[in-house]
């Protein structure tokens, strides 16, 4: 029987904060009520900063992020319409397979696994699509397969360096919330995000931001659309309310969460994900082995998939972490099974939580044949976090030192 | 500011069970562990007979009953298939809407808000229909916008007598798991439930009941499919998990749910809303006024509509029963709206529940112009309530006296 | 089996508010560290409006309300002091029993059960006591077991005008946080509320105030105190903890229990009291029965017991709410028992709660061979409910016109 | 602000489990119904294994711990009976107090803080005293404030050598539950425990456990009691329920913890206790700090107390790892308040837990200015917590290999 707490270091559900546990108990209510869209409306301007947008417009589809992709997709572009994207992990090739299900001619580049969004590759079909016909590129800014963090602003840069001007979408599901978006200076059209990761709730809300062109677009959209139509919910929203019935509870937790993120301060959120995210970086120097993402330019600050050494298998580490020590790490997914475990370091988390994570990481690959030794990595993780540290000012917001 | 207890009494979301509620206030956890496939299997087992299917599908969608609906329709028919539909009330609106957005070839039979399906014009279309260009009769079990039940067994048994061949969808988002549904004994291809009714969880589950027939159909699907891709769901399901991250607190709930009508029992969970919503239909009568429902033969034992007197809003009722007694009744939807308010009578309801809308419900018409004498309504369902009753054997089942 | 939820109308412990329940639900914490004193500090401030003073103490005894009553006994006066005392009701009763217990020199005074403190027997026992042998003056605000509400401020009075010194004590734990309590105008010394009742928490607190001259008495008292020390825990308390571990997830739920009465407003909570018992005692007029308290002056505002008619056992309608209706009533208590039953109407309640209890009273006295019209009560207490009202500032408070 | 989990490494109140945290969250109910009485009666059956006993009484006291002590003392002993005790730390030193302040002759032997129970010294008063002065013998059994455990079967055989009659007490707040506590077989006459340690509850109930011949002497009691009687509660008990009105929650609460217990199985439950407990002092061993218990022998399995090395402040140690870890480690009490901090390590715990707590006191003992390796007190535990262990059978039990 398993005791004590379960140790969840997936990334994502992430544990969510007591706050946001009590908000989600709350009794069933009346969704077309008044108190329902004060409730509602100040939720979607809240989570604006979040997105770092001003004027994109929030919505909120009830379902998993999944669902907001198709939205996304569904709203703006036509059956035909040539996308640019990159395949470079599990989640980057399901957001390839929707698109292509939905119609879309996509132009995928491969990269491999562990790699970022391969800007140089975007840049030089873009400069070559004279006529303009792609339509989108796609971005996933943070893959939650590999822990690789893709350069949004870069491509941004180059889709202006050669005047193209395709929509942008992000798929911003385990970045948005814990490192730092910027929706409004990128000047991305549709940015995505699901409940359950930095927004620290349970899933069941998958949320979208569109910019002013993107909803522009919408109006004039084709493709068939029932549950997941735009002007329904956004409509709907201006409203207070929604299609059909929400899921309220959540609603309720959001609603915390977002106190909850106003009251650490984003940039102290963000600074915080990065200090935690050195520490496991640090622990898996320590222990001398690799992690999935090829550099730490591209190291994720959300999560972190490490390759095990040769002959020892993933999937027994991640099986004795949670038969043994009631832990939980991600799988290696796709062509990584087997081969790499994941550590989801995003959310309500400190720097306790991160060593209990190692800790077990250490017990659980000594116990599958894999020689680490015992403390190497935590240590390696607590000299990061106990150095002293000072946020720093940069345009106009404030990153570690 | 308000005090006491919220008394909910719109047709869903419902009030939940304690045990629910319990139930939903778990920790995140990891939705690929063992453990998720142990919580997710014996639900969809558990499901089946709710739905009154021994060889049926279930599939759980993370969003609201319209998401299942659009799943239905996506997976099964094509572009240009025609249906026949009728439209009596909100829903079934709401339902052709969606039907005729994905591109289905809509044969709409209008007949006045408060009738039920019209199944003798049914009958005659699809007798009518010999070259069987109708693929698909969609009936709403269930409208929860009149409180209007339809029979799908007469219908089967029209589809019966001229050997029609049409797939048959059900809507029973408001009425499965509260009233008898035989998804076997009808020859149901497809009916659709959602968590947040007789489900008596918080809204977030559409559920989805497929046939042999309908199953086998969806391989053959062509319409652009993301999120609702059927395979995607029930090829996960059948391994215990789910495509995307599900929304896990709400299988708890549903866990409880089932737990609690297999413990009253199925056939005492369907005699305890007949004869609660009996009660409600006596008040209606002592007060004089008048049911949507135009006759008591098709009056939904889950939700009761009712007409003001004329002069008397109905958005005042509604708005005084909230404001000043903290009670939520239905609105009118649509043409409805100002004429008629609804009681929810649905989900986990004991007798002194309905008599305090009741007698809420005379306060707020009489506080709004009505004359309604107080306590009338009351007695006439403390009459109701008090009788004594037996349950009755019929067909095998149990019914009331 | 039982479905809804449950019809609670015992006078305490009392059906507990939303907030109350959500801030209940804390994870363990260190009742030493400094945000524990943050807690507590502003709990006892806070609790001394409700107590009606601004210069008393508040301390907290983990236990129930007869522990404060201990507490208070123990700490103020030695074994062989005389006290005075009423015996009118249970409760009374066992206050009696206690303080015979613990060595006190008890003069009571019984009256029937129904009547209110003896004000004129107090005042002549006072009057004639010349030489001051009374040590004190205990006076039951409201006798739980009859729902009858004695008059502190006439005690008082009478006490001033034989220029008696005595300490005045009050039990008010079904009277504090629900109806004036006004511990510095009447200069009650030491008055005792239970968590569990208006303060709208699970029981577990005990709650006692103390004059500055209680507290000067309590530095010389002898009686032998181990648990209920009362400078154990007054410095501690003072300090920001207990002198033993604390039931912390109660301090939680009294901190929101608080901000609840603080945003309702003291006097729009004792009004709310005042109209909901009216409309209960409207009802039990138009079912021709008595309650136990004698008179409508000494009516309670937080219970009324009622008197079954002669061959009617109120157990039998107990058991019929309880078994066939899920509704919780009072029992009829010591000599009552089987005589009476009781209503209890305070803590976080509204008109419709109310009219649930009548409407499960008239059905289970008439299935217990009552005969009550169907509604009649109902139909009284709507008529309260219903009236316009307005609040009349009285004495620089407000009181329901 | 503080983010994350808290890391609650204090000796009470304990983490407590997911089920009783769902099972504290139920409505207020009635205390006088049958169904509390379906509670309460199986709670005390099935807590009697836990103190080891087959015909003790269960008494549970809404309060403190301290509450039961007194209880126990007030219940069976007279003013004026002379006691043995020992003072071998804070907790043993306030059950002194109590003793003396309710009048008990206590003969009080004071061995260092890091002792156990003197067990010779007591060994060698019992035997001279011939006359039988000594009415009980009290044994602290685990001595929270020095992490100390006690030899209570040593205490019986020593008294048996003697043929003392005295009473048997014996304080089990931090040890019943969690270590092996054998009632009958140790001939105890009364056992306490508290709700908030090994039984995993918040902190409200004190529980008593009373052997035969100590209720036939509380028969005889003539101290004066109030809130406190036994046969109050006893009786109470017997019908299902409390004299006064019981803190119900905790007793859902109870209930799951039990559940819990049995689920683990007892013994499996103190070897998990036993592990965890070897980990933190191989930690203890490999950061060359002491341990306040003087010898392995008498190490408490539920809570480790550790000397700071000299000139480092365990305030600083424990502010540290409060304020910027955000974990909550146990003070040193009384004359070890500054020299000495408290790791718990008891309850509803597993390895990863205890190695968060480790690696949290390495870097707050480095920031208080201690010299300790990092990861050097982890890699201690891990090594212990990674060995692959068997359970042995032990005198019919099982215990660690």
């Amino acid at each position: 029987m398993k005791t004590g707490h379960a140790h969840l270091y997936i990334p994502g559900p992430t544990i969510i904060p007591e706050e946001v546990r009590r908000a989600l108990a709350v009794p069933m209510q009346d969704h077309r009520a008044p108190e329902f869209a004060s409730l509602l409306t100040p939720i979607r301007y809240d989570l604006r900063p979040v997105f770092g947008t001003t004027d994109g417009t929030i919505a909120l589809f009830p379902g998993s992020g999944t669902g907001a992709w198709e939205a996304a997709i569904a709203n703006t572009l036509q059956a035909g319409d040539r996308v640019l994207m990159a395949r470079h992990g599990m989640f980057s090739t399901l957001w390839v397979e929707m698109a292509e299900r939905l119609g879309l001619d996509v132009d995928v580049v491969d990269v491999p696994w562990g790699a970022p969004c391969p800007v140089e590759t975007f840049a030089r079909k873009l400069a070559e699509d004279r006529d303009g016909r792609i339509r989108a590129v796609f971005v996933t800014h943070n893959e939650t397969a590999t822990g690789v963090a893709s350069d949004v602003e870069a491509v941004r840069a180059e889709m202006d360096a050669c005047g193209h001007d395709a929509l942008l979408f992000v798929d911003g599901v385990s970045s948005i919330a814990s490192v730092p978006f910027e929706m409004d200076a990128w000047r991305v059209d549709l940015a995505i995000a699901g409940s359950q990761k930095g927004l620290m709730c349970p899933a069941g809300l998958g949320v979208l931001a569109l910019s002013p062109r993107a909803l522009e677009l919408a109006e004039k959209a084709t493709m068939p659309r029932g549950y997941f139509h735009l002007f329904d919910m956004v409509n709907a929203h201006a409203a207070g309310s929604f299609p059909y019935t929400p899921p309220a509870p959540l609603l309720h937790g959001m609603r915390a969460a977002l106190d909850r993120l106003a009251a650490e301060g984003l940039d102290r959120v963000f600074d915080r994900h990065h200090r935690l995210a050195s520490g496991v970086r640090a622990a898996v120097a320590a222990w001398g082995l690799r992690t999935v993402a090829e550099s730490p330019a591209c190291a994720s600050d959300t999560v972190t998939a490490i390759y095990t050494p040769d002959g020892v298998d993933a999937r027994e580490v991640i099986a004795i972490a949670r038969d043994r020590y009631n832990c939980y790490l991600g799988a290696g997914l796709g062509p990584l099974a087997g081969r790499a475990f994941r550590i989801g370091h995003l959310g309500d988390l400190n720097e306790g939580m991160c060593l209990s994570a190692l800790s077990i990481v250490e017990m659980a690959l000594n116990a599958a044949g894999a020689r680490v030794p015992y403390g190497a990595g935590v240590a390696a993780a607590q000299e990061t976090y106990a150095a002293p540290y000072t946020l720093r000012v940069v345009d106009g917001g404030i990153a570690a030192e």
